[in-house]
Formats: C-alpha cells, sequence, structure tokens
C-alpha cells in the first residue's frame, strides 16, 4: 500500500509498504477523511519525538473498516467509524488507574505516526478495535467527524483540566483550531466571561461566533496587563493554556487568581524548564493549580463527543478553511500546515468516492 | 411597615410590624422586584414547616440597600443589591465544611420566610451583608436578577449535584421554572441529548428555547418507556429531578446507567419515604448516586450567575408570563402561584418607581 | 475435571466438567488458596441471581497460573497469581467510563460463579489475565493474599464512597469480614471516631484491634439513639453500611449530618424498596449523599490492596478463624458460612501441596 | 502588654504595646502554650515578608479567652481554646469559593505575625471568634494542641493536596515537623510504600514511627536515582515536599508517575522560577499535577485535627525536642529554630500555672 511518511527527520515523501496484519482484537481501516496537524509538523521538522525512518504520518482520520480480528465484537468490515488520535490499551494498569492515554508509558497511548504507522496511508491498523472505534451516526458532517479526532477532544480536555464551573471567568490562550476548541468547551461548561487571546482575524471571529466574549490581542499590548485591566486586577478564576510555549506559563500564573487552575493542552517543544514564577504562584502556597495532559481518546470519548455535535452543542466543521480531495493532497495540505498562511485553520482531505 | 404575611397555616393577609434592626454586619433593604415561589405556596396552604404566625411571606427579591451595620465593608444605602433566597452563616462550621446552606442546622441556612420575616414588605432584613449581598449589574434585567434569587440557582445546583460532563444524556423531570433553569445549566454544562420531562406547551417551548432536545410527555405515555426506547434501553448518564415526588425516584433510578447520578432539587412535601427500589438500585451495587440539596446562596455565588446573565449563556427572564407593578400586588401574584393556570411559568412584581 | 457446584437453587454438589478453554488474552489457573462467602450461600439457598445448573461456585481464590492465551505478556505457567472477585472487559464502555465493574451492564463485571463457573475446582477461567490478574508479592501470607479477593477490596471500597476525610466522625453499620475491613479501612484513610455496629464478640474484638475507637451494640439499645447520644445529637459525618438490609438506611439517614455520604456496600437481597425517609434526608435537599457500589477489580487494584499487606496498613488474614486443606473441604466451609455459627468470622481452604 | 517582637528586618526584641481591642464578633486571648516556627526566622531573618516595625511574632499557639466582642455567641473568658495560625474572614468571596486561607487576597488568611501583631505576647486578638476558635478537648496534650496550630495542619494539607488514595507509593520530601506530620498524614489517609526524605536521625526515627516504610538519606547518592531503584524504574504515585527548594520539584517530578500529583506546602523563600522540567512534565501533557497551597484554618479544621489526636490516629506532642516554661523564653526557643541544633525538632513553650 501507499503512504505519505517521514522518511527521516527534515524529510517527507511517499512509501510504499505492506497493509498491517490485524490481531485477534484489531481492525484494519481505510481512511475516508483526513487531516494533518501540527504535531506532524513537529515530528518531521522539529524531530520533537526523535529519529524516524520510514514512518506514516498522521493521526487524524475518519475510516472504514475493512477487516476486524477473531475478537471483536461490535463492528465489522464496512463500518464507518470514529478513531481518536489516542488508542489506549485499555487493560493497561494507567488506564485502570484512569489516564488510559498514558498506557504503557507517559504519552504512550498515542500510537499512530508515534509508534506505529500513522493514518496518511491506503490502509491504517488500529489496536482494540471495540475499545478504540466508534460508530460514526448517521448524518454526520464528515468534517465534523475528523476533527472528533484529535481537534475536539484536545480543546475539549483543556476545559476538563482547568475544571470550568457556572460563572467563572475564564482566559484561553492561543485560539488554532485546538484553543477554537476549548473557547466552543468552555461556553458549553459553564465559563460567564471567556477571554481568548489570539491576534488573527479569521480565528478571532470563530472564537467569538464559538462563545468568547472579548479578544485579547497580544498585539495590543501585553495580554496580562489588558486582562488584569478589565478584571479589576482581580485576574481569572481558570485558564486553558492552548498555545505559546513555556513563558505563558508565567503570564497565566500572574493573572490566575489563588485557587484557580491552569489546564494545559499545548504541546510544548522546546526549552529546559517551564516558567513557573515562585511569587505568582505564592511561594508555593498559592492553590493555583498547574494541570496539563494529553488528551484522552477511546470509543466512550468518542461516542460522546459525537452526541456534543449531532445535538449541536459544538460546530467542529467551522474550523475547516481549506479543503483537498484525494490521498495524493495530504501532502500540500501538510505543507500547508507547515506554512500557516494567515487564512488557516485547519484544512481536510476527502478520500470518499 | 407594611407586609404581606402568613397568619396562620391555610391563612395570608397584609400584617403591620416595625421595620427590622440591623445588627452591626447586616443590612436592611426595600425590595425593587419580588416574585412568589411555589414554597410560599406550600408554607402556607401545606404547612410544610410548620405553624408560623404573621410571618411575612416571600425570598424572592431585589433590593436597595437602606441600612448598613457598622462592620459592612462592601455596601452602602443606595445599592441595588442581588438577594440569594439562602443567606447563610459564613462562619459556621457547616459552611466552613462546604455546606454553607445548612449553616446551623440541616435547612437552615434558608430564613426568609422561615425563621424571620421574609421579603414581601416594605423593607427586610439580611444577615452578613458582605457574605450575602451582591451587586446588581448595571444594566442587568430586573426580571433576570430577581430570578437570580432562587431559580436559577436551585436548577443549576441540580446540574451541579448530577455532576454532567461533556457529553452526558440527561434527563430532566419536572420543566417549572426550576426544572427550565436545569435544562438551561445543563445545555451549558456539557450535556448532549436533554430530555425534558413535561406535559405544558409554554414550558415546552421554553425547554426547547433553553436547550433540550426532546420533550417527553407523560400524557403520551410512561416517560421511562419512552426514554428507555429513545436510548436504545440503555438509559440517560445523569438525571436531574426538578418536579414530581418520592415515587420519581423510582422511575429515575430505572432509567439511570450504573455509575450514573440523580441530582434532585425537587423539595419533597408529602409521604414518608421517598422510593428507592432495590432491583433497579442494583441491589445496593450499581453505583447510582442519589444526591439531593438546598441551593447555595451568598454573594460569590450571585455573582457568578450574575455573569452568567450578563455574558448571555442564561435568559431567566424569560421564566416570566405575568408582571404586576407596586407592592400590593404580592397577593394576587401568590394566588396565580397556587392556582397554576396552564399558562403560568413565573409572575413578577415590579416596585421600583 | 472437579468443581463444586450449585445444581439449583437450594442444592450443591460435585460435578465433572471439562476443563475452561483459554482464549487469546486469557489464562487458566489452578487454585491454591480458597475462600467461600456469604454471596455463595445467597446465589445457592436464596436464589438471589436467578437459576443456575451445574454452575461451580466461589470469587474467592488465590492461584497459580497453568495456561495463558497468545496475546498475554505478563503471567506465565507457575506464577503464583492474585485475583479479584471481579473480572471486567477492561475495553467497555462502562470500564472507560470508571465503572468497570459493571462492564457489559450493571454488576456484570462480576463473573465468577455468576455468568461462569467459579473457583471452587481443579481449574478456572481468568478473563484478559494481563488486566485481571496480579503477581502475589513474595512472602505474602496466603491467608491475606485470598482476603484481597473480595473482602478487602469490598470493605475498603465502602470507604473510597464514603469519602472519608481527615477527622471525619464514621459509622461501620455491621462488622462481618466486609465491615471489619471497613473499619480498617476507615482507620487508615483518615477517620477519627469509629462507631462500629455490631454484637458478636470476636467481631467487636478484632474492630477494636483495626481501629474503632467504639462498638455499638445493637443488642444494647437503639444504634441510633446510641450513636446520636454520643455524638451530642449532632450525628456522624459518614457512614459506610456492610450489613443489615433495605430498613438499615432509614437509620443511617436519620444519623448523618447534612453534607454526610453514606457508602453502601452491602448485599441488599430481599424486598422492594430501600427506606430512604422523606424528612431525615431533609425532604430531598439536606446534601445527604446516598451512594452504593459493587467492588472494583482488577490488576491495578490487586496491586495497590498487596502493596497495603506488605506495607503493615492492614491484617486482612486476622478474619481466618476456621482453616481448612484440601479442595474437598469447600463443602465444609461453605456450610460453615451457611450455619454462620458465632465465633466464625471468615474460613479458608488451602490447596498448595 | 509585654510582646516579643520583629523590630525590623534582621533585628528582635521585647515592645511593650496596648492590649489589642475586641470588636464584636472577635476574641482577646492570653497564651498557655507557644511555639516558635520556621517562618518566624525568615520574617525576621530573611525579610520573607517585606519590613516590618515593632511586630509582636508567632501564630503557634494555645490560648485561655479573656474577652469576647458582643456577636461571639460559642466562647467565653476562661475557655481554653486551639487556634489555627491561620484565621480566614469567612465571609468572603474566597472563603465561599472554599479557598478560605486566602480571604482578602493570596496568603491573607494569614494574619498573625504578618498583618497583625502575633501570639508571642501577654494578649492576643483572634478575628470571628465563633469561626476561628474551637474548644480544646479535655485531657488533651498541651504540646499536642499546640502542634495543631501550624505543624498538624499544614503536614496533612500537603497529603490532602497530594490527593492520596489506597495502597499508592508516596514520597515525602523533607521530614522536618511539617515533613513529619506529612508521613503521619499519608500513613493514616491510605498510602502503602512512604518515602521519607532525609537525613537527620532524630527526624529519620520519628518518620519510621510515623508510619514511613523507608529513609531515603540524600546524603547516601541523589534520591531520584535512589527512589528509581526502589520502584524498578515507576516511579512514585504522589509526592509531598515539605522542604528544599525551586529545585526540588524537578527532582519530584522526574520520579513521579503520569498522573501522579505533588502537594506542596513547602514555603519557597528565594529564586525567581520553580523548577519544571519540561521533558519530565511530559511535554505538557503528562498529567502531573503540580499544586500547592497555605493551611486551611478555622474551628472545623480545629475540631477534625483534634479528633484525630484524641483518637489517637496521629501523635504531634512527639515532634517536641525542647520545652521551656514563661512568655521570657520564646526568645531563646526562637533562637534555637533558627540556629537548627541537629537534635531539635520543635521546641515547645509552656506559659500555663
Amino acid at each position: 500500500m501507499k503512504g505519505f511518511a517521514m522518511k527521516k527527520i527534515g524529510e517527507t515523501g511517499w512509501v510504499e509498504k505492506e497493509r498491517p496484519a490485524c490481531g485477534p482484537c484489531d481492525a484494519i481501516c481505510k481512511p475516508i477523511a483526513l487531516a494533518p496537524c501540527t504535531s506532524d509538523v513537529h515530528t518531521v521538522w522539529a524531530g520533537a519525538i526523535g529519529e524516524r525512518c520510514d514512518m506514516v504520518l498522521g493521526h487524524e482520520a475518519v475510516g472504514e473498516v475493512v477487516e476486524v480480528g477473531s475478537e471483536v465484537k461490535d463492528f465489522k468490515p464496512g463500518d464507518k467509524v470514529l478513531i481518536a488520535a489516542i488508542t489506549p490499551d485499555w487493560n493497561s494498569l494507567e488506564a485502570q488507574g484512569g489516564y488510559a492515554m498514558h498506557s504503557g508509558g507517559m504519552l504512550s497511548g498515542w500510537k499512530f505516526s508515534n509508534f506505529k504507522d500513522g493514518v496518511f496511508a491506503e490502509y491504517f491498523h488500529v489496536n482494540d478495535a471495540d475499545g478504540n472505534l466508534a460508530h460514526m451516526p448517521e448524518g454526520m458532517d464528515i468534517a465534523a467527524a475528523c476533527m472528533l479526532a484529535d481537534m475536539v477532544p484536545t480543546g475539549l480536555h483543556g476545559v476538563e483540566l482547568a475544571d470550568i464551573q457556572f460563572g467563572d471567568t475564564v482566559a484561553v490562550i492561543g485560539i488554532g483550531p485546538v484553543g477554537l476548541m476549548a473557547v466552543a468547551g468552555a461556553a458549553i461548561r459553564g465559563a460567564s466571561t471567556i477571554y481568548a487571546v489570539g491576534s488573527r482575524k479569521n480565528c478571532a471571529d470563530l472564537a467569538l461566533e464559538f462563545g468568547a466574549t472579548e479578544i485579547i490581542n497580544y498585539r495590543e499590548g501585553d495580554i496580562v496587563e489588558q486582562i488584569m485591566a478589565k478584571t479589576n486586577g482581580k485576574g481569572v478564576d481558570k485558564i486553558v493554556i492552548a498555545g505559546g510555549d513555556n513563558d505563558t506559563f508565567a503570564q497565566a500564573l500572574h493573572m490566575l487568581k489563588p485557587g484557580g487552575i491552569i489546564g494545559n493542552v499545548n504541546y510544548l517543544g522546546e526549552g529546559d524548564y517551564v516558567k513557573v514564577p515562585r511569587l505568582d504562584w505564592g511561594c508555593g502556597m498559592g492553590h493555583k493549580q498547574i494541570r496539563g495532559g494529553l488528551m484522552p481518546g477511546g470509543r466512550l470519548r468518542m461516542e460522546k463527543l459525537a452526541d456534543l455535535v449531532m445535538s449541536g452543542r459544538i460546530h467542529p466543521e467551522k474550523l475547516i478553511t481549506h479543503r483537498f480531495t484525494g490521498l495524493e493532497n495530504v501532502e500540500p495540505a501538510l505543507m500547508l500546515m507547515k506554512d500557516k498562511p494567515r487564512d488557516l485553520i485547519k484544512p481536510l482531505i476527502i478520500l470518499e468516492d
């Protein structure tokens, strides 16, 4: 089969591989929609997860089942399925402890385009099909379905980590596709005021549509100063970090109230230490919790998120700014993610015929 | 001063009383908007809290401060204020333990028209003004403000008790004003499908506007059967009970999944035992949690709920179906609550001039 | 192979069966220690789970692995293993949602001597070996190991359900083996005063040794009156129910403070409705949470409980009052459980040679 | 009245002051036992909270009430009382939100020897007497009572922040008096293995007595390497930090499992940034929560901790290594804390006659 791969750090290209084998609990799927992710860019061009050779890229897909193992009960060839970017081993100790995304080791629930070939190929392999596939609801928008793989669960997990409660004043830092879903999530999780921190116009417009009450543009002044002024010096109750870098935590902790929580879902790619300023952190005693975590995957999560889409609570299809057709177009779509033109939020590739 | 009172069980009337005295931490307010509550009806005509003699009724008000005690720091005469129906003693052991509404004993945070005169008078007394008043935001709709006293915090507390999570399928049983706010709360707390159980058309219409995905009318068949059919026999993740009686719990537990939670905010006025069916409760082992609680009161709560209104997340003013002007109209407004005509959701009395 | 079975409701006997087959993820074990449980008595003589024909009884065992499936990674023949009475399907929706014990339906994580043959046989089958077996630590007391199957996780789960916090005053109702482990669990979870409700002397003695601060004997007066008197009318913060019947909940709710929690781990075998008294439950508004649940099973749980034993925090081997040797003695041991002589807490059968 | 004060940064001495005035909700107490704290040392000699002039030091005391305000209901002159170092304003927004220790601003629930005179004087002032005093139980050891002011609630709060569960493997870093109480707290909160990190012999001995399973001495090698070796490279589930500095967090995050929690109760006195290593923190995605907070104060907390002492679960009196008699001896006792001789854990001054 054909797949679009990372040939080595800094280089991509098409490769020819064997179709993956299907274990007794697994499924083989073919993609019907795909999306590249900033993580693919980090993987290839920043070497974020280290060297890989001819590894098929991609972890955002909607698929059709073509084969299932002997032990699979709930899925059969022909089923259209949602698949999370994270596909845990559900019997692992970490999953039993409530952290399935770390099954087998920190971050190891992330398998596609990390420990095995990803989804940018004619076929891809899904471990534990009953635990990691979900039936795509009839009538679901294919773009929304594809955004359920990573953008939606990651953005909403930021909201869960920050534990937003009724009436909380919230800042969402970063309004790329993940941050935008965090804004949408905060709005349907009970936040009142939502400060969305970003600068690109199409993102800002969508943030307002998704429930942000105000855009904080860092080009118009220090974001901490802006938010402290708007909150009369009190700061915010909760913060979701979906962009920035190690220094972003220093800003966040300054404008967070005691008793507040940071929920980080931004992959930190560089630097030795995350900046936690001693004084703003109350000399270790301010009850400002710092949390950060990889999105939860698995079937139950996908079913619940699909229900949110089907009941009209969230509209992830609005993230899509660029559409392509045909597997061959994963390459230009990925380059788009790499180049980040200002009108880009998220591209989608449709393969269904 | 003049007040509309419960003269004894089964009898109401106007009484003349001394204006209440103001302790060092307290405030005296005059009402600028009032609303009667079903609880007032229960108090007078069902004797729900026992005999009371010439006790001023009412616990839903928006007010203007006319006097404050020597220790009050954040409020002064002339301030327009939100006041929750529940006004706890914040230094009590119960409040320190997280259950301020039970300060001094079970349900004892409820003071208005229970342990002291209520708000249907020219003046009323608020204990711990700094802890129990909140400044009314400029530009806030007076009807929304008045609904923050009881309907909003009670409805939203049902959602908190049921601990609704992203994508949960939820049933809200009862869509009077509290149930309607529970529907609105479920929708902004992450529920996907919301089954709203009720029969009156104006309530059903508002439930759909507030975020219900489907109305379950008990006049069209057993509600349990309807909901089990719609969920393919699986039942719902969470249930808010905002109407019905002791038997409602039997219905709820039947249609609740294992691991589910019931959040009750319906005052149970009659009968010896709440019906918890042994088998549907998994013989005691089904992890179906049964919770029920009085709304939280206090300033922080009111500020957060006011923020929800001002940011447009909830629209409690839409509950108001009947409007009156002048203190003298608390009497017909209360009678309306007693008679419950089919077009009633909630009446409001405006006193401001 | 030979097994001791429920032949039909009310009748037990030895049966000859095929050794169970081992699926790709499973293991076959032979028992090295066994214990009968009150549930076995209910299953046979009360028909608690309905009719069963020639089903091998027993769900408390320590075993030795004799065969594993092709997909099993962490266990091999000869390994000595702990096995919980509850062996969930870890990729099920319920397990993904945090309630593995209900995998596949309410209570369906309980498989031994319920949906398949139990452990009172020469060999028994364990589904998902990597998820449901745990290596027995070297040097572990075999009696303690066997008590980890059900008595310890069930008793400690009552404590978890009741969410005991530092300094809580707690009542544990029922001090059979499960209640005794609840007492031990409450003591190492932060309870201060622990009222242990029971009457048998050996149980009371062990309760005091396990951390109870006072024994409440129902033969010496109403337990509610005794506990209310000892708490100066305030009642207790948390209650674990590990004995009694539907009426026990009425007693518990009367003596529970508002904001308190009941954690039930007692199997309720009879009656239509659990008694929840409306007034003591605060007319639905007292924030007295009612929880009840089947014990969690699985490997992580067993490893953590084994660590508690090995670090000397709990001493479940002290539950054993009667010891037998040889598989043939499961029959008299079970009869002992049925007859409940006053000197019995828990019998053990050793099979190892 | 006479008091031992911080005259300015770096200088202490006796001062003569007016006995403090008693507001309507307050109490005036005289000390019957006192203890100096490392914080007092930081306050004077490191200028940790900035300049102060003639401010009476001390926040650890047991007292006798000599005067109460008009609104105080539950206390009267002559009552012997426990007083937490933290005395919140219970009606503040922060207290209503669950973080009373930050009432009025981050860390502002700490008033003694910070915003007002402390307890090292003939008399001291307690705000909100009903909310911040607790009756000393009859028969309570005076040393234990005095340790309830700060050492016990701070140590146990570390355990609460780390959210220790049954069977968790825990590291407690730092075994001064706070760390020792964290060890004791971990043991009665369900930890199995407890690694206590420290080097002084008397502390190590007491840690073992309080429930530590192993001492990790940093003089015998890198503590991370030692703990990783002992856990077969897996690390620990939870960590309480009760000593060290900004760099300690780097060690802790390295040896913490994904899904783990750090609970810090160590006051961080120096440096710009707490060290959170990006890679060990899972590039922001490892679900390693970082929490830190000031101890909770108030009456309920003191009552619950007193119950723990009276029921024999904790033995804080064992912390006392040096005893003095008479107010004048607060000076040498404080110097002892400053000099930290190797045989010191905690000194106590008794004033009662």
